[in-house]
């Protein structure tokens, strides 16, 4: 061949070999997202800790505890700068509602337990200037369980008290950016609106509340702020919160400022009348604070308010209080659509339990309540707290046996579950398609 | 399945990933080896030198020659792997287009030289197969200046020809995220809108062309295709492309995918129905190729069509052929709103000459034309051949000195921006409007 010939099948070579690297690189990277996946699983079944150090791992996508006792709140609130809500601040909380309204018991038994700014929120309370609550989920399966509904249970009680405007975020996007087996965006899309009506079924108020996929409202002014976002986090930034790598895509990379984004409410202009200011308060599990920690670091940079928070515990996977309630894992988590015989039979096989190997030994020694799911999941669910303290009581005194307990926590299940499933029935295409188109809300500014 | 169970089948599972990964891994350091050998070879043949240093720098952001001659387009071709506009390519156009329309002296003179796929556009026009345009501006600055006419004359002149949509995208969201001097996205939003006066102002046909800003058109399909095809593109190849790294914003990291997303006909519904498949033709200045051999990559890995792309020359420094015109040297650039005083000042004051020190000198040795600016941007803007020719056989001669040849230039330029003046004055707020709403075009899909 001649020269001219030579460089033209060498380039032909270099473009076939990069091709082919190109795929190879895509095939590693789905088999290690799969490995993760597949070590994730095997943690959560078998109690392992994963990974290197005695650390628990909570970031917006792992949550992992090294501990029999699941994660360690403690440590988090120091690790992430966060403040515990102490009884000082509950008792402010129990005080301008009115004494004869009890404070959620999400509150009273530290379910949400940390916070940041929560006081100034309710400063703005007390002097009556608005605010508005702010919070999300991530679209990723058809059916939500137990676990998701925290931070809607809490949100609609904090909307009810203070009677403020609600925005919803569904992450369409993220889901899409994140899920290898989610290959369209028009799925992660369906996925919101799905999930939507099970968010509505939780009782938020039409004429307060709007709920957004980003896939619609990404746009204008909220795109506008995403940009004024992003030109404030280096990739080096997003890294050190997120641990996002080199392998990470670049939609991944970008994504935090798309969650950050409804903390301010100049992308609402429906809503807020395009005021820039009006404070957020944003309800969340304790996973979504690197997001909001970026957040409130980009606010002052922009003129804008950093919104507060409030954080919750995560709810325990059924297999254990290591890891959290996974919609991957069917045997870890109860669905909301689940029937009241799959929920007794989940509860009866697989709910982690905290008492002894025989009968015997449990009336001898007694149950271990902080580490039997059965119980953690009645903190979450039982309202009546007299109730729960007898149980408590019984079962770690061994009165009470792992049989008897798992029927009080199937009984509460099976009710919530029941109650929900009636009142999503009535959630039809058109209330959401009203829940979810921008407008202005019963609210003046 | 029981946990145990449970457990030994993920063990299974993740021990065959596991395997999986390790051959994956052999297969991609073969491949890295491989293509490192062939570089080397193709270096060597090319007659590059191997190391950094000696080398062009074409990128989005920069263009730096280290030739007193400008930037080696041959070297780029065979670096950027794209293909040279040859004889053959220019006759079948002519042909195409009919003998009596000469095809644009843009491409008779090599000013559009490089193209990816102009073959298979070309074959679609024969078949009356639709396609359509695509090109755009990045609004950084209020005037624009004559280098930025260059694609949009080549364009509106392939839409003449071919009578084709065309679509042009205004990257405000890009400027605002790079320019540390714009801190408000509202001002290149404006901006935006400023520049596609300018454009219009060229000479587009407002029943076939889309004028459209990313702050007011990333949203639902264009938004959807942006995460398509950001999920495919990783941290680590975004590097490779566009030389980011860890001090990048996140917003320049996953930016590719917005200036990508335009080349798929499925963002664009008002105009193409929905379908998804119509090709799609970009004209643009070679710096803007790695933008496309981005896009080109993803586009089957979506099952949707490479973009086909030309590639224009840069337009020359005043100052030099180093460096490409730029807005933010005054000096180096004439814009479209100066005055012919301004112009005549500039050409006369700056202009890099290729004549001789001394009158006597340049008589004797004449002057170069491949250095000398003004004969250059003659080249661009002096339609007559045979007067082209002319001028430059009298300069290389010495026949003709510098200061008649800036003397051509200035007039030449002087009719040329007034005339744009002219037609820009024309075009009012609600024609950009106009231009500028999603909307279908006078074509059936």
């Amino acid at each position: 061949m001649d020269q001219p010939a030579l460089i033209f099948d060498i380039n032909r070579q270099i473009k076939d070999v990069s091709m082919q690297m190109q795929s190879a690189a895509g095939e590693m990277t789905r088999l290690t997202e799969l490995f993760g996946e597949l070590k994730g699983k095997a943690a959560v079944l078998a109690g392992e800790p994963m990974g290197d150090g005695q650390e628990d791992v909570v970031d917006p996508w792992t949550v992992e505890s090294t501990s029999e006792k699941g994660v360690d709140y403690d440590k988090l609130i120091t690790k992430f700068g966060s403040t515990r809500i102490d009884d000082a601040l509950k008792e402010r909380v129990q005080k301008l509602i009115g004494e004869k309204n009890p404070i959620h018991h999400f509150l009273r038994r530290d379910i949400f337990f940390s916070h940041r700014d929560m006081g100034p929120v309710l400063d703005l309370y007390e002097k009556r200037t608005p605010f508005y609550l702010y919070t999300g989920r991530g679209p990723s399966s058809e059916a939500m369980h137990l676990g998701h509904l925290v931070p809607f249970i809490m949100t609609r009680w904090l909307q009810k008290v203070f009677d403020v405007p609600l925005v919803i975020q569904m992450t369409d996007d993220e889901k899409f950016l994140w899920k290898d087996n989610l290959k369209d965006p028009e799925e992660t899309h369906r996925l919101a609106y799905e999930n939507a009506k099970d968010i509505i079924a939780c009782g938020f108020e039409e004429n307060k509340t709007f709920i957004f996929s980003d896939f619609d409202y990404v746009n204008g002014a909220f795109y506008k702020m995403v940009c004024r976002i992003q030109k404030l986090v280096t990739f080096n930034q997003a890294k050190a919160i997120f641990g996002f790598d080199g392998s990470s895509n670049i939609g991944q990379v970008a994504f935090p400022a798309i969650q950050a984004a409804p903390s301010f409410s100049g992308v609402f202009p429906q809503i807020f009348n395009g005021k820039e200011k009006i404070p957020c308060f944003i309800p969340c599990a304790i996973d979504q604070d690197p997001y909001f920690r970026m957040t409130r670091d980009a606010a002052p940079r922009m003129g804008l308010l950093k919104p507060a928070l409030i954080h919750s515990k995560f709810f325990p996977s059924l297999l254990g209080p290591k890891g959290k309630m996974s919609s991957s894992i069917n045997e870890s988590s109860i669905f909301l659509t689940d029937s009241a015989e799959v929920i007794r039979d989940k509860v009866l096989r697989y709910a982690y339990s905290g008492g002894q190997a025989t009968e015997k030994e449990h009336k001898e020694k007694g149950g271990d309540c902080d580490i039997d799911v059965s119980f953690q999941y009645l903190r979450f669910f039982m309202e009546d707290d007299a109730r729960l303290e007898q149980i408590r009581q019984d079962y770690s005194s061994g009165k009470m046996l792992t049989g008897d307990l798992k029927q009080e926590l199937v009984t509460v299940l099976q009710k919530l579950v029941a109650e929900h499933q009636q009142r999503r029935a009535k959630v039809d295409d058109a209330t959401v398609k009203r829940f979810m188109t921008p407008r202005k809300l019963n609210f003046k500014y």
